[in-house]
């Protein structure tokens, strides 16, 4: 039987802790207090940040009063300028849609843009050599880091999986390095799925019983 | 423990099998024989299909004679002219990118042409209503097809996992829809994740033993 510690959660070597909450749901904090149903959407909440506002506004191109999964992906750009994943957009929504209404509003964005910005700060600290995505090391780095004491073939493959391919690759060496969105999902997603292993291995040995459709319906939900 | 068939494999209510080698790599044929290293190309290998032949090139935007991830990407359109996402083609490319040179040759195009065009039809046969993406219930018929006896709560996070987000839903009805590339992707997906299941369940229970190290690896080396 494997005798490791195949998820240490030690945070003494930790430099900066992944933004709060990440990979889980916000809590729920809207309240319908009734009112009129058909309320027009022409100016930012009491108290809200004028800026935040104004960026709120710009991504909601429509001018609906909330934001589709389609402006979404509009509004959010990586450092090289390619748009992020419907895939990472959709696993955003489905964070910060709090009132799962399909779309997202004001203050679910002001949720949204905080983890974003939260992110970015993770991203930019890793990235050490300023390139714009994070390669190989810098990955290893991040993930030992934030707590995962992952295997070197299994950051391997979170490498290759998650590794944008921006620049036609000239033969096999190492993967183009991963863009910000790619690097978020890839966080989350190893979080989600070691963290939905540890709730089955409840005698913390690495090992697990299970079955087919648990084993599915796990790696179905992951992002 | 659970007594039931988790993965049934049978083929008589089989309309039409996915397309031969579906999911897996085909077979390494070319040899390498010496010759010139700095071969440019210049037309068609002898035998060539000309339509095939003017396709490929028309692909290989760049005319250096094989197709990057980026020019096959550009390249690839869904039936509402969605782009295939990235993830879609970096799997096309690893089944048939069989040399490992990092693109795609013409013989290798030739491979994955006939790979994408019989997907298209088994794509338009389940298309029951001429949608352009593939519904729940059409994915649910699909699925059976192919001998997969998926849990309806397995169906559905299929059906939420590989959705395109074409249209601003409102509010959480129905997703809407499985485009082209990400059904080939999920097919594929299921595909690999059972089979790297059935390789562990080696009684046949529908229950495994596994390691944490396993369970990521069979997950990362998923599409």
């Amino acid at each position: 039987m494997y005798a490791g510690r195949p998820y240490t959660q030690q945070h003494n070597h930790q430099y900066q802790p992944p933004p709060p909450g990440y990979g889980s749901r916000p809590p729920h904090h809207s309240h319908h207090q009734g009112g009129f149903a058909y309320q027009t959407p022409q100016g930012p909440p009491a108290g809200a940040d004028p800026q935040l506002w104004q960026w709120f506004t710009a991504v909601d191109a429509d001018h609906s009063g909330s934001i589709s999964v389609n402006e979404l992906q509009t509004a959010l750009v990586n450092g090289n300028w390619s748009r992020f994943d419907l895939d990472t957009v959709k696993m955003l929504m489905g964070m910060f849609d709090v009132d799962r209404s399909g779309t997202i509003n004001y203050t679910e964005f002001a949720g949204l843009w905080k983890y974003i910005s939260d992110w970015q700060n993770v991203f930019r600290h890793f990235d050490r050599d300023r390139s714009g995505s994070i390669e190989g090391h810098e990955l290893t780095e991040a993930f030992r880091s934030f707590g995962y004491n992952l295997a070197p073939s299994l950051l391997t493959l979170v490498e290759h999986k998650y590794a944008q391919a921006s620049e036609p690759s000239v033969g096999y060496g190492p993967p183009p390095g991963i863009t910000f969105d790619r690097f978020v999902r890839a966080c989350v997603a190893v979080k989600s799925l070691t963290e939905a292993f540890q709730r089955i291995d409840t005698d913390r040995d690495g090992w697990v019983q299970i079955s087919y459709e648990q084993f599915m319906s796990i790696v179905l939900a992951a992002p």
